[in-house]
């Protein structure tokens, strides 16, 4: 599909890591439709060098480091984007996410609460610093749309999702807290997209995550909607298609959301 | 735009009244990114006549009659509307609404039971016919999508909205649960669009509505959302770009649903 | 317990059919905590005879019939009970419902809708009827309170469940929009519980329900509530402790709600 | 009303700065129905002394002193209570909230990182800090209950409420997770109550305020509740008459979350 629904846009993709992100997958999408983009990752992560493919493939789409703890690294962004696009930006997709407690196993019940605040900056309040910079930079055109990834478990709890489920629930509130701001402002928009778990580096990194994949796909009417689909859905939230659409969060689910129970499950039930 | 995002679908919209409607706009929207559509609305609705220029428009379509409430013209439709797109359905627009006791200024707390059973039949049960007799039909391709506007009336009390409000829950409620087995059986998605209020031949019927208008503009962080651009929105809805977005009920509100009040509303209260 | 939490009170409680259902379990916990009572149902379920013996069981509390689809059986209901009690009422329980088609055994593809008019009449706008009934008679004494029964499906699909998931959408939003109304004239509030599924005479026959109680009661991290739980509750509901909540739909379900997948259910996906 | 329907129970209050805070009232309703209470709030609220005469009204509950930020100041408040009562506790209140970025006047979108951080320790991660202390010493009944109080701001905006409706999120979202957690292995359950806007001391420290108690009452059908009320409440969700209610946030704002609008605000409008 080469739609050019994003022709003339410029944006800021967070967060692709290898071919399997979904942030990789919506900024060869959003190249697909005609935008001009800039790639950025933390520092760690760009060592690892794959992000160099990607950015070739976008017609040399700029690599710029970012730490989203650090004020100073998201300016330092915005002005050289802004630089390079000869002007201001129309869309962000922001799809970042760390839990320490995760990584070394704590239990729920048992958190290090060092960490948690960890995870809390990194995975939430990120979205804040990258708002906030760019309100005070006046850095985003108006009509610009900002999208936020994020998952159902701030809404019910998966257990073994753990503190990321705390840390989604804030960056989904944040998300509406900026869309009133920057909205009666500049008519920027921001929503979260509640996506079906993906089989990506960051998803692999969740305990059973595996089998849980498999459950989410019996318990979606549609099965679970993949990186690529996504990355589709991302297109239409950052053209002229959904304006007015603000401080949501959107399920692209496949139907999980609203599911109660499927007869694929209550089949295996009865095993 | 002439983005030809639904280049090579076909659709069925319901409800174009007059180039107010919402319904309009999107079979404009639609005729615009590259679908065929057919036209469908009340034969005393058709009577007015209006609707031959939008057919015009839109290439020639067909305009064919269609009383929501008796499933003979509904299946009538359907299989006029494959004869003549010479294959099956990619998608519907349900923008079909009307309340008895609201024309005839019957307060809330003074319903005929009768008339409300024609508002739900025409408002709500209507959608659950069109789908049941697609499906028994078989008549929606694979990944169809099938949109019906709603109001945010279904979730917080208007008090002039009267009997449409569970006429819609009604309505959401029978979207969320055909679009299950529909999704199941043939990945054909069901939403919702929750929509500004919107100055049409059908909102106008509401006591108070202009003063409403300004009230959820002034709520609203963008505004209110116009005709327009719900038309844009339910284009975004018909493509591919959406394919795993089902069971929802999708706020198209320019932030009013998220937002508890605004400054500009604080600054009325305090003349 | 006998906390005497509604002495002094006085309500009607629908629906008890046998010492399963959970009116039958309220009208004893209502009796315990000092209420005054009258029973009612429809006609035929009357001539079954077993309520009364909760008649019995609660001080000789008269046992009324009534037609819920019927405004003048309603009407008389509410002028022997205020005779009855010698005042106006405090409480109510809803706790109707019954769905044509799910008897017959329709598929919700396949929904006769002269049969789902009936549903929608006798299981939602029952409420509807009762709340007017009482409004126009001003029978209910300020900060009173009217609960009715529903279930999650009103939100998540549960497919067996068929077309009273729409019938309880249409329930919960009459209580609302009714709650609006009788709560600015008269401080009377509305809600409703969605109760875990419960092993009543009406739960029983939906098909497959038996094995659908085990994995409502595995995805509950307190278990399946109970009818006598929810006997508890409804008094919680009818006493001056909660004079603030209205137009809420609670849940009532031991966690299941917010629950997105457990360990339990987990063990018997990798079975 | 003195229905001992806490009779035996035992239960830690949060929170009680004077009397008009609803931890305040919340003790006295617990004593009058039948709890014994121990009291505790941060070290620097005590030197206030005020507590001192609610302790005693409340037949002498001891007073101590525990930051919410310091898991040992929390297990030594747990010790310490489970010491007095003679055996573990049955109810908690968490009603804890702070925020340096409003008190400094930080505009939303001009916000301390720093203090962002201390504002989610204190107002958000100390209910899971209580939480996790209290499930590890093991130190809660069976069926215990713990309300956490929050506000609307989490679902929609409010300008002036600034980074406290972030924290209000994460809160929720806590109280949520820890609730799977304690339920499953203890029957434990962990609601929030979403009250509405009370003159207490910390609400009055929100700008503009007056006005908006004026507007939020206006938007009540039954009028704002008061800290007495809520303090009913609490009293109903700690007692055996809610024991499967859990993972849930409850609104108790007299119908405020399920009002689109008012006549009152209509009229007010026209002005």
């Amino acid at each position: 599909m080469s739609n050019q629904l994003l022709k003339g846009k410029k944006g800021i993709i967070f967060g692709a890591l290898n071919d399997q992100s979904i942030a990789w997958k919506t900024a060869e999408k959003c190249y697909e439709a005609g935008a001009e983009i800039v790639l950025t990752n933390a520092p760690v992560a760009l060592r690892m060098g794959e992000i160099n493919k990607l950015a070739e493939q976008c017609g040399n789409a700029p690599v710029i480091g970012c730490d989203v703890t650090s004020s100073d690294d998201i300016k330092n962004l915005l002005e050289k984007s802004i630089e390079h696009f000869g002007g201001k930006i129309d869309f962000i997709l922001h799809s970042v996410g760390m839990s320490l407690n995760v990584r070394k196993g704590n239990h729920y019940t048992d958190l290090n609460y060092d960490w948690e605040h960890k995870t809390l900056d990194i995975s939430a309040m990120s979205l804040h610093r990258v708002c906030q910079a760019a309100y005070q930079m006046d850095a985003i055109n108006d009509w610009g749309s900002i999208v936020a990834l994020t998952y159902i478990a701030a809404q019910r709890i998966f257990p073994d999702y753990n503190e990321m489920a705390d840390a989604k629930s804030l960056l989904e509130s944040i998300a509406r807290s900026f869309g009133y701001h920057y909205g009666v402002r500049n008519k920027v928009r921001i929503n979260t997209i509640s996506q079906s778990p993906t089989m990506t580096t960051a998803g692999s990194g969740v305990k059973g995550f595996g089998g849980f994949l498999g459950y989410a796909d019996k318990m979606s009417p549609l099965g679970n909607a993949s990186a690529e689909d996504c990355a589709n859905y991302c297109v239409s939230l950052f053209s002229d298609l959904t304006r007015f659409v603000t401080m949501q969060n959107l399920f692209h689910d496949g139907g999980f959301s609203s599911t109660g129970v499927t007869q694929a499950i209550i089949d295996q039930m009865e095993k």
